[in-house]
């Protein structure tokens, strides 16, 4: 299955047979006050100055939210996203939990985007389908409804099942749906990586849809966060998932997303890794080895 | 499944449900020539440190090999077998292509061995299994025979399939049959990965059977080799590989297992996992998160 995004003068294909899809999480004032304020008033240099570093790290995609509380969510998402596909080429996930946002976005848009989300909630799949077939979107579907997330996996494979044939009521074919299994913390919920595994795989054998997700919940509250992170995702992949939204700029994730397209065979002449390895990353590579090799003492 | 293994004092069990076994793969005198050349002049202090070192960084069990050009195999073997087994008291894993070695080692052996290996080869076979049954040991099947190794997953297959059904005529039952799916080198092999990926699936739903690999094969001529090793451990993990023959040494290896334990949800209240980030790596992990955070700017 594929799934295909654009911006005005470029696409990006996600599948299972193509390199994996980093989705650049960076552009995002929850929780970055200073990157808040400047947009609410008005400043979008480090909007522009975050999506050209998250492209040149490598990121496929990004993704655009403008939640500012108090702020017009709805004309700075839509500034935001017209001043991003000014600086890069690369599609874009329009990120909102605001309707009126998301269309102002997708007004504001030149291509096919990605619209990040809607859940399995009827106000929601009301509200956000009919956007989505409008400006024919893909959209990412997120597996909770008027219950809540469910820690059971096959309730929550029931959701998607829900939205993704919804959606098809709505005219919005299979391959512009996204699900996104939720990732729950491992420290609070110890079968929450499981449970994200067993829902990759059953979406695309069961349902033959893409999947995605923000791997960082993962490891809330425990040490060592970005191993965990960068673990958790080469596990999924290796059970298919396609794409995800995380921080390119972390070079641990970076470096252990191309090794996992490696081990999956997606990246031809290993190109993508030789490059990544003859820059910076190189370094810390042999650094590490060197180190190994001198505490095994061969 | 769950394979059992013993020493004089301890026992371990491998399966899907307990957390992943390191093997410790040191004590090999390839390309190690001054082990080797102290194994063949009878001087094992190197033997004995390198298996203290193993077991103090997290192998679970040792893997004990002396093939050592024009050295009495047979003899060394049994020897490294007893020193091993006289200052560690983890199960053992006896690694010989002779079949005399095998055997003496088996003797000098106080508990439940894991024999690696036996080979697809019909006088391997029949030559492997009959000490595997009368020494009640547990015994490594690699895809492998007369033909060689295919890169067609589906053939290897049925090589481990004809090998855990002759195992069954000698009388040894699935549970003692570890299958080595084969790790070819990715930069050569695109589908390698894959390859190990889809065998370690089908050996669990097909055959009921444990799976095992030597992972640092597959990075064979490519920069980068740790973080290639350690991320194909975490995808043979998701797909349900419950034990490697590896370095636990090498810390990324060693901390990457332990973030994939947590994510398959069995690492009980992240004990191992707090435990390790407590000590030394928890450092490396800060630093390498501090490095990020500045980088990113957040």
């Amino acid at each position: 299955m594929k799934t295909t995004l654009s911006s005005k003068t470029k696409i990006v294909v996600i599948g299972p047979d193509h390199p994996f899809v980093i989705i650049g999480e960076r552009i995002n004032p929850t929780g970055r006050k200073m990157l808040a304020a400047e947009m609410a008033a008005g400043d979008y240099s480090r909007v522009e100055s975050d999506a050209a570093a998250q492209v040149s790290a490598g990121a496929q995609m990004l993704d655009v939210n403008a939640g500012i509380p108090l702020a017009d969510e709805p004309a700075i998402l839509a500034e935001a996203v017209r001043r991003v596909q000014a600086v890069t080429d690369v599609p874009l996930s329009i990120d909102s939990s605001i309707i009126a946002a998301l269309q102002s976005g997708l007004e504001a848009y030149e291509g096919k985007a990605l619209v990040n989300s809607v859940t399995g909630e009827e106000e929601r799949l009301e509200a956000v389908l009919p956007l989505i077939k409008k400006y024919g979107a893909a959209v990412i579907a997120i597996c909770n409804d008027e219950t809540g997330i469910s820690e059971d996996p096959d309730m929550r494979f029931e959701i998607a099942r829900k939205i993704v044939r919804r959606a098809e009521d709505h005219g919005i074919s299979r391959e512009n749906v996204l699900v996104d299994p939720l990732v729950m913390p491992v420290g609070a919920v110890p079968m929450a990586g499981r449970a994200v595994f067993k829902l990759v795989g059953r979406c695309r054998d069961e349902l033959g849809v893409n999947t995605v997700c923000g791997a960082s919940n993962v490891s809330f509250g425990l040490p060592g966060r970005i191993r965990l992170n960068a673990t958790f995702l080469a596990m999924a992949i290796a059970l298919g998932m396609p794409c995800a939204i995380a921080n390119p700029l972390e070079e641990d994730i970076r470096m252990t997303i191309l090794a996992a397209d490696v081990m999956m065979g997606r990246d031809e002449n290993c190109a993508s890794w030789l490059a990544a390895n003859r820059s910076g990353e190189e370094h810390d590579g042999r650094r590490r080895e060197r180190r190994t090799r001198r505490r095994t003492g061969s």
